[in-house]
């Protein structure tokens, strides 16, 4: 039995994270880390599940009290950091899930985790299906230098491309030798019907109602084409991460930045 | 049997007309028309199949000593207009895959068939699957006016998008309401990612060595997506097209142009 | 401005239906039909939307007191022919989802919706992507007797085909010619690989968590093929036929049964 | 410059073979082993390219004479072996496709190989993007116990499912964790429906006029599907793996099997 703490437990994710607490047989909610609510029960809040445990508006008091082996926390980067900083320093092990700490931050909780001789996890993405096709898209990208990538979403996404398919091309850039695809003399009748065109990878955005997160990566080679795809449906996708790392996080030393290095 | 004259038996798609008629029973090859090679049958050609049929340089003697059925010209556009108006003249019906006449000939053609009580069909795509595809696309287009157009070919194609996907756009357009896609605040952050922008609709167009020619027209509605893929492996797959129009057009009067007029 | 009452306003389609109301600028709710809560407002009710719009427990009641425009029943065959029947009778056009009804009891609601001179929509499916894609594959059909379907569901679902891909069948069935496909050597090393058969066709069903509701009707011809796909990511998608139907209804004269009738 | 051999250049892979080092730059044809034609060049064969490389039918002959880096075998098992165990005992790297040596053949040539110090290659499979995607299956499999197969073919193929589905269900069964799929309370309401059983994982098979050969490999987890799919258009695919294979081989020490273990 993993005892759990969550930050954030009102939040999309962090609510989540209590949805997969309660279906996983050896995870146990100890408590939550919430700015309001201290003292009152999770249970007692509108829309989230039926636990018991309390809710502490200081995450000191509820990591001395408390005494869990896992920190969730799924807040804002600056909780987060300090979230992350105070579980390190009372020997429990944090799995964090943000994108917003710098690489000072990042040397520091690390310096501290080893130091105190214990495991922690932070992903910009726990989504292990889109971790996933990325580290298989590098691999491929050795014996395929020709790839483009099309990703789909909603149309009530407002960036094109989406941070996964930009992050995507450049772990291909990585490994691949420097290549402008297409034919030489290639030419867009109308223009940006080639896509964007990143490191000489062309990136395609299709956004449309109905869709939700989609995302597949071409490789073609002589007389043929692999293809890898992620479809994600629902957020929860990013369960399956937070409980591998849950799971993960403990036999650890030190600090592990990005679920790609769990997934070996 | 229907009697049958290729006009053009050495061009790629004339020598994959001639692998129809030999595949199909109720076909029968009994001349074709080349430039070369008069009063030499088409099995002493490399590279033909074995037809004991005679070629003729004179396209009129051709028509008149063999009295065939129907003429499949496969040529240019030049020698197909001459080619097919002398058909129409000898009461023969003409299948003519061509994109190149203009509207003042098909106009001359239309009225001599009528004129001559006969069935003639041109059109610029015989791949059924194509055609069904758009077809399909310009229905589905009255209930789902959002729509992007993904296409991919070899990356020996020069121009994007595809004649293919251009046209789609523009039967599309002929139904559904005046559109501009995706969010009013969308930002492309790398120029390009949202595809071409043809009337309100986004096409992309995928380049990679491998690939043949493919195209899916995506609908997106609420919850749903719907979509309408032709994938061509081979150019022979024109001929499940000839093969239906020779099948249909002696049973026309008059001159059917497009190939989606047959497949009501 | 269309006035509608909603039949079974708690239930999963019932509710889904006030949400399309909420959003669509020409619907107005003017009242409900439930089995409880007669008197209550909608927006007293937990989970639904802020209706001001009275629940009633008669039907008779509730449409003699709100003169609706059109009334939308999706409760069960039996409540359901009720209702239907009631608001023929008091000249409100229905808009019904089921697959409950008897051909007598269709037959009785057509003819009084003829005799009163009003439009009636009966539909088992009202996911307009679902029905386009069986249309589509039927049309498909007569040039292409070589099909395959393949059905894919969350793994919760316990039958399989799915009653979409039979039904898809049946109507594929209805045009092409008498064909077993496959080769006539062709062997299952295991058991099962080569699907369902039905009426020479094959069907796959595939299960998997994480999938929602997917179907990909897939055509084989020379050097081609031809896919027609439908997703449906959330019930919801049921909602763009349901609109559909009630812009619809006061336009129609008489009972017409299956959404497909509507696209034309 | 690499100096290669082939035997079978008739062959349809051995063909490919030649076409292969024709346009590779730093690949050089110097002779070719073949039953018949000893003496001519290879160029004088109808259908081969324009090689002046002569054609031996002694195999010992041309391997003393025209000392290879490198023979490419793509012949039978009998000759196949005979060939390997010739190059090895001279010196020269063999590249062997073939699935037909025993168990203890290999061991033979892995033995011979080691004694000689210098690589060898043999592999079952050399599409290099069907290896990827069976490795990559394997990888997922470890964190997404929920797998299926889809597997088409044209319908001339008379075995299903494939030999390459068959492959990956084990590849994976490797690594995942036992179990069964679907619903415990599954019902087939058409018997084959939910496809051939392979250690609890569902593997589906289709046959349809136009395809060539692909095959998707799914997996469902919360929330997300992550899809691996490899589109074999043509058999010039195995040349990317024989062209990796005849690079890498003079690097190896000893024999190594299956192209998989070059592709790490």
């Amino acid at each position: 039995m993993i005892k759990i703490i969550v930050a954030g437990p009102r939040g999309k994710m962090g609510s989540e994270a209590l949805r997969l607490i309660e279906k996983t047989d050896h995870f146990e909610l100890v408590g939550a880390i919430d700015r309001k609510y201290n003292g009152r029960k999770v249970k007692e809040i509108t829309g989230l599940p039926p636990f018991d445990a309390p809710i502490y508006t200081s995450a000191e008091q509820a990591l001395h009290e408390l005494e869990p082996d896992v920190l969730i926390d799924l807040t804002t980067p600056d909780a987060g950091y300090y979230h992350t900083r105070l579980a390190l320093e009372n020997n429990v092990s944090p799995v964090v899930g943000t994108t917003g700490f710098s690489q000072e931050q990042l040397n520091m909780l690390g310096h501290l985790a080893e130091e105190k001789e214990i495991g922690a996890v932070i992903a910009p993405n726990f989504a292990v299906g889109a971790v996933l096709m990325m580290q298989f898209a590098r691999w491929a990208a050795r014996y395929f230098p020709d790839v483009e990538i099309i990703e789909k979403h909603h149309d009530q996404k407002l960036d094109a491309p989406s941070g996964t398919a930009v992050k995507t091309a450049e772990l291909i850039q990585e490994v691949r030798s420097e290549k402008q695809q297409g034919h030489p003399d290639e030419k867009e009748i109308v223009k940006g019907s080639r896509g964007a065109n990143i490191h000489g990878m062309h990136i395609h955005s299709v956004r449309l109602p109905g869709l939700i997160a989609h995302q597949e990566v071409i490789f073609g080679g002589t007389g043929q084409t692999l293809t890898i795809r992620h479809d994600s449906y629902h957020r929860e996708s990013f369960m399956t991460g937070v409980k591998l790392a849950v799971e993960q996080v403990r036999k650890l030393n030190g600090l592990v930045y990005g679920l790609e290095n769990l997934l070996e």
